[in-house]
This record gives structure tokens, C-alpha cells and sequence, in this order.
């Protein structure tokens, strides 16, 4: 397929999406082509408002009285079961509160208490690199082995003495998907417990937490689900390990009775254990708000448009990038990749900073990755063929080339 | 003194006040007495618009770029520095991240782990009960023994096993001061460290953690500092102790190369190693934009004003309300007290609670406490006798004793 062929058949995909319309859900800046919907998803169009009245008319104008309300109090609940439908959870297992990396904290500590006795935690060794930090505090909190094995080699680690496995659903560098449910299968076999990270696949395809029977889960929801910059993450605890749960971190609001300002911690019943400080209300509702883009969106049909738009990418660019120095890194069957594309070159960190000038956004990491996220709610088959039209120019132009790319900025 | 005498002395005292400029920074709606800025500080002037620009120009234009071109990155640092001053520590002392019981939890573990070999923590039994219920976890994690003692009380259990003190600068219930530096001296004359919970002081009076010699603090940035409902914390680590600093929260905000994905957690050099997950971006760049309301302000000024404020309400309780039930539970002595007011009264619930429909906001902590609070910056003489007025007509005519009130609501 050339690339003018490609536009072509890429109009024709996309009059045939069925869920086009939602881009318009979407404030995205006029010809620009955004694949980091994988780091920092785009504005969704009722944000603006619905902050502005959390700060204008709650905050300033009702005050303190805003927790009761504009329940403010029940909002970590109320946005932690609309997440909840997302990832194929209960509305009362999941719960919105702190960073993902806090989060996981307490997870892995839930789920190490869980299992008194054991005292192996198992991690992927290409999890996102926070995942293994965490992991290595609370082994050392703890005093448990922290060992680090692939997800489809954890039969060969897991035994009598591990009491945690800890994976990500999709890897963040090479887009990978794993498997779940059997995943989760084998773990289950060997009496252990399961924690899987979802920030690089909620938003993007169907999760079914409840159906590959996750004992317990966290994510981000400032990627595909665009709660915004740096917006609070979720922790998930099934049902039947709720009443067992002792959280490390026992801030007010997980109390059961945070206002009577008793002088111990008694964890409130169900997934409300999990909270712990005042949440951030402004980022809190941002997210709240930011949610309603997948009202009424068919996540089946979100994972077809997804995979349609990742195959289109990959399939140009076999034909038009690899003579150019680019492989594809992301695994090539379906039903092993998440939304992303990430593709190797030599040259990777410079690429990316000429391709923003081109107004292409996508991301670098290292040590030679350009990965390119593909979120469905947003995204266009013509996007997907502009963005390679935009990388072949600029290796063949040699725009990565400048000398203003040979140091690194700090962060893309 | 009268009501009406007390009136024409709160209207020649508010036109000598320095700080009474102040109040134009803020948004406050008309005819309200707010004096629940102890629990969510008002709005200020500049927040709004701050926060619009962030949501529609820096996410939703610029997306993932501004965590360069607006420097989000640095973001927890840049507003630590802000606060650091508003606190007497040096600017690179102080770090902006998580909620005030995350930033405990971790300053409680960092300051056992500076002193191995000492296995005791010691937290006052009248300390906001989130700080209870963390000293608790880590006393349960790190197999301390967690002992409860009064700040006055510090030098008749402190010893050689002691490796940490917790104490509140002011106690959220009764508004007492402590004595910090005293206090200090005497953890400090036993080898051990002293975390200080800054949450019911900082902005309300000066704060001199270097003056005092304190090793860690932490506090609250939605009260007296006006950042916001549920405004990311702040951690302070004295230089002499961060490169020993090791927090048990290590999301990758923390790490020395955050973007180098390194599969191994090495702390960031100085006070960057207590940062954990990604920032709550929105919320932290609203206080950022709200810490502007503290712009020129002079600390000593501030807290001459409170004082005044807190003395008139006192000597006006004692004359008008003692007769109708109430007595007043915070200290007389002015260095002994922050910037609030409790009383006492067997109807508290219910008084506050007609308060309110009278616009006058105070807030109720059990078992009987009215507490109010008197943010400098906002607050006039002419609201404290406006206050008391309200509050004696409420009693008078029994407001209090509707039924309604009888049920409590779940938050205030």
C-alpha cells in the first residue's frame, strides 16, 4: 500500500467508524495529529465548564458546605464506579484516590497481608520502571524476595512461597498485551493473588477485571481516559477480599466513621478502606467530567476501531518506514498489542522533536523508541496515514538531524 | 464591652489594620462570615482565571509539551518554595506531593529509618486523628510501639528508645499552640527526631522550622493557605538530613533519572526524593496561583491581626454568650493559641448548624465543639461581633433546638 493509496482507503475507514463522532467530544488543537493520548490523554470538551464551576460556584461561592452539597465526599465512590463499568468491575470495587504508584503501594501491601506466610512478591522486569520501585518498598517494608519474571513465565517462578504477581496489562514501551485471564489462572493455581496495573490499556480496550476473576487492580486516568494532567488514579479490590483489606495507608476519609475523630483506625466497610487523604477535588471532578466522552461508547467497538487504526499504522510502516530505519517493536497479532505503536530507530529522541515541529506528537523512551499512541475516541485513519507521511519527511529531509536534538530536554 | 460598643471599636480596628487590604484578594460572597477557613480556605481573586488557563490552554493546547513549556514538572518544587517561605524553611526544603497523611506516613518512616536501633514513636493523643492512625501504620509496618503523650508532657517518656515525635503546631480541636521550639529542644536533647503537623498553623501565624531546629514537617495546603478543596500537601525535610532521606513511597517523580526508566529505584538528590507519583497538576497549579493572596504580606502583621481577632471574639464571648451556655475552650493566653476559637456547648451540633441559615459558617467537632476560625487575611473585627450577634441571637430565640437538627448530616 503507498501512501496515497492509503488515504484514500483511511477516508473510506473512517466515514465507516462507527465511533467517529465522538472526536467531537474532544477540544483538539486545528492539523494537530496527537498520539500521546498514552501519556496525556486529550481535553474533553465539558471540562472547561464543569471546572469552572467547581471552582467559581463550589469552592468559592458554597464553600465548606460544598462536601454535603455537591457531595464532594461521595466523589471518590461516585467517579471510582463509572471507572468501575470501564474495566469490567463492580460500581462498589473500585475507588478513586491518590497516585497510581500510591496506589499500588497499597495494593501490594492489601494483598501481601492477604497472604500471611508467603513471602515472595513477583514483577515483570519491563513493568513501568515506578511498578518495580514500588514493588522494592514494599519487599523491603515488608522483609519479602521481590522477583522479577515475564508475565508468560510466571508458571516457571510461581510456588508455595509467593504471596503477590504484580503485571501490567499492556507494556508501556513495546505496547504488548498480555493475557489476563490466564495470567491470572496460574497465579490463582499456586494459592497466590494478582495485582494488575491498567494504565496503559483502560480506555483504550475492553477490560474484564470481574471475568478474568482480578483479586486486584490499579491505573492512571490521565492516559486514555483523559482525566487530565497528573488526575487522581483508582484502586480496585474485588468484593470478596474487601472486608479483609488493611490499607497501609490510613488516611481520615477510609475510616468507618471519619467525623466521630476517634483516636484508632477502623477501616470503613467495602472499597472505602482504600481512601486515604482529602482527595484533590478540583482534579478529582476534572476527571469526573472528562468521563462523560465515553457515555453511551461501545468498548468492543472501541478496541476494533483501535486495532484497525494500530494495523493501518504497522502495515505502512513495513512499507514506508522501514527503508527509512524503523522496526516495529509492538507485537504484530491483535490480540497481543494494547493502543500504541512503538517502533525503534537509531535516531528515536531526535525524530520525536522534529516530528512535534511537524505538529505529529508522540513520545520518546528509551533508550530508542518512538511510541505512538493511538486513542480511539480521538483518532482518525487519516491521522494514522499523515503521521507516517510526517516521519518519512522528516528522516528523509534529515530534520533530525539538527544539532538542537543532540541534547536531550528533560521531559517529553 | 456591649455589642454596640463592640461594634464601633471592630470598625475603628479594622480601619487601622495594615493586612485589611487583603481581603480584596479574595472572592467572598456577599453577607457571609465565613470562619471555616481552619477547614477550606476562601477563594482567591486569581484562581479562576489560573485555572482556566491550565485546563484550556496548557492541557487542552499545548497537551503533554507543558510539562516543558509550562514547566509542570517542576511545578511540586517551585510552589514547595512558596510555602517554604511562608514556613521558615529554606526554599529547597520543601516539596509539594500527595495529601498531608501520605507526606506523615513517609516523613514518620524517613525519620525511624535516620535513627535504626530506636524503636519507639511518640504522637499526642489529641493530634488530628489522620495523624494518629498513621503513626499507627508505621508503627505496625516497622514494628514500633507507638506511644501517646502530650507535647508538654515529651520530656517524662522521651529516652534512648525513642527515634521519633510527632506533635500538631496548633490542635485542630481546642486551637492550642505548642511551644515548637521548646519541644524540639527536648526531642532533640534525646537524640531523637520531630516530625511537626504544620496543617492548623502555616498561614495563619509564623512558622520557623529553621529558627527551631525541626528535622521534618508536614501540612495541609487547603486551610489557612487557601489552595483549594483537597490541595496537594507538603513535606519539609531539613538539608541536614535529605541525603540520608529514604521515603517508602517511591513513585517515579522521586528518582534521581526520572526519565531514564531505570529498573532500580535511586532517590532524586535533596528534597525532589519525596515526591512520589505524578502531581495533581490542576489542583497544585490553583494553589500555586492562590499562594499569590500571601504576596508582600508580613507574617508579624498577620498574626497581630489574629490575635486581635481572637482576643475580641473571647472577651465578646465571655460578656454575651457565657451567660447562654457557652465556654470557651481554647487558651487565653495569646502566645498559647493559633487563629481559631472552640467553644463549648452542650447544643453544639444544632448551633452550628442554625449558624449556617444565618450566614455564619463555623463548622462542629465532636463531642461538643463549635470551632471557628479567624484567617487573617479575610476575616474583619466587624465579622467577629457579627459573629457573636448571630450566634447569641440563635440561642436566644432557640433556632437550635429544631428538629432537623436533631439528625446528624454525615459531613461539615
Amino acid at each position: 500500500m503507498d501512501l496515497a493509496g492509503a488515504g484514500a482507503r483511511a477516508a473510506e475507514l473512517d466515514a465507516a467508524d462507527p465511533v467517529a463522532g465522538a472526536r467531537d467530544r474532544f477540544l483538539l488543537p486545528e492539523g494537530l495529529v496527537y498520539l500521546d493520548g498514552n501519556s496525556l490523554g486529550a481535553l474533553p470538551r465539558g471540562v472547561p465548564e464543569a471546572v469552572a464551576a467547581v471552582v467559581e460556584q463550589q469552592w468559592g461561592r458554597d464553600l465548606i458546605t460544598s462536601w454535603n452539597v455537591h457531595d464532594w465526599w461521595d466523589a471518590p465512590r461516585r467517579v471510582g464506579a463509572r471507572l468501575a463499568r470501564l474495566v469490567g468491575a463492580h460500581d462498589d470495587e473500585v475507588v478513586v484516590c491518590d497516585s497510581t504508584s500510591a496506589n499500588l503501594f497499597k495494593a501490594l501491601v492489601v494483598a501481601a497481608r492477604l497472604r500471611p506466610g508467603r513471602s515472595t512478591l513477583v514483577i515483570e522486569p519491563g513493568n513501568f520502571p515506578a511498578d518495580l520501585y514500588v514493588a522494592d518498598s514494599v519487599g523491603d517494608l515488608l522483609g519479602m524476595r521481590v522477583v522479577r519474571c515475564e508475565p508468560e513465565d510466571v508458571g516457571s517462578v510461581i510456588g508455595d512461597d509467593v504471596a503477590v504477581v504484580s503485571f501490567s496489562h499492556v507494556d508501556y514501551r513495546t505496547g504488548r498485551a498480555h493475557d489476563m485471564a490466564g495470567v491470572t489462572r496460574a497465579v490463582h493455581a499456586a494459592g497466590a493473588l494478582v495485582v494488575w496495573d491498567l494504565s496503559h490499556s483502560a480506555g483504550a480496550l475492553p477490560v474484564d477485571l470481574t471475568g478474568c476473576d482480578v483479586d486486584l487492580a490499579v491505573g492512571c486516568s490521565y492516559k486514555y481516559l483523559n482525566g487530565g494532567p497528573g488526575a487522581p488514579a483508582y484502586v480496585m479490590v474485588a468484593r470478596r477480599h474487601q472486608d479483609a483489606a488493611r490499607s497501609p495507608l490510613t488516611g481520615w476519609t477510609g475510616h468507618a466513621r471519619p467525623f466521630a475523630m476517634e483516636g484508632s483506625y477502623e477501616p470503613a466497610p467495602g472499597i472505602d478502606r482504600m481512601r486515604n487523604g482529602t482527595p484533590p477535588v478540583i482534579s478529582l471532578l476534572a476527571l469526573e467530567s472528562a468521563l462523560a466522552a465515553y457515555d453511551g461508547i461501545d468498548m468492543v467497538q472501541v478496541r476494533a476501531k483501535s486495532l484497525s487504526l494500530t494495523s493501518l499504522f504497522i502495515a505502512l510502516a513495513d512499507e514506508v518506514l522501514a527503508p527509512l530505519g524503523f522496526s516495529v517493536a509492538t507485537p504484530r497479532e491483535p490480540s497481543e498489542r494494547g493502543s500504541q505503536v512503538s517502533l525503534r530507530h537509531a535516531d528515536a529522541y531526535a525524530v520525536v522533536q522534529a516530528l512535534i515541529e511537524r505538529r505529529v506528537v508522540g513520545d520518546y523512551r528509551e533508550p530508542d523508541v518512538v511510541r505512538l499512541g493511538f486513542a480511539p475516541l480521538y483518532l482518525r485513519h487519516t491521522d494514522v496515514v499523515r503521521a507516517v507521511e510526517q516521519i518519512a519527511a522528516v528522516v528523509t529531509v534529515g530534520e533530525h538531524r539538527q544539532e538542537r536534538y543532540a541534547v536531550r530536554a528533560t521531559v517529553t
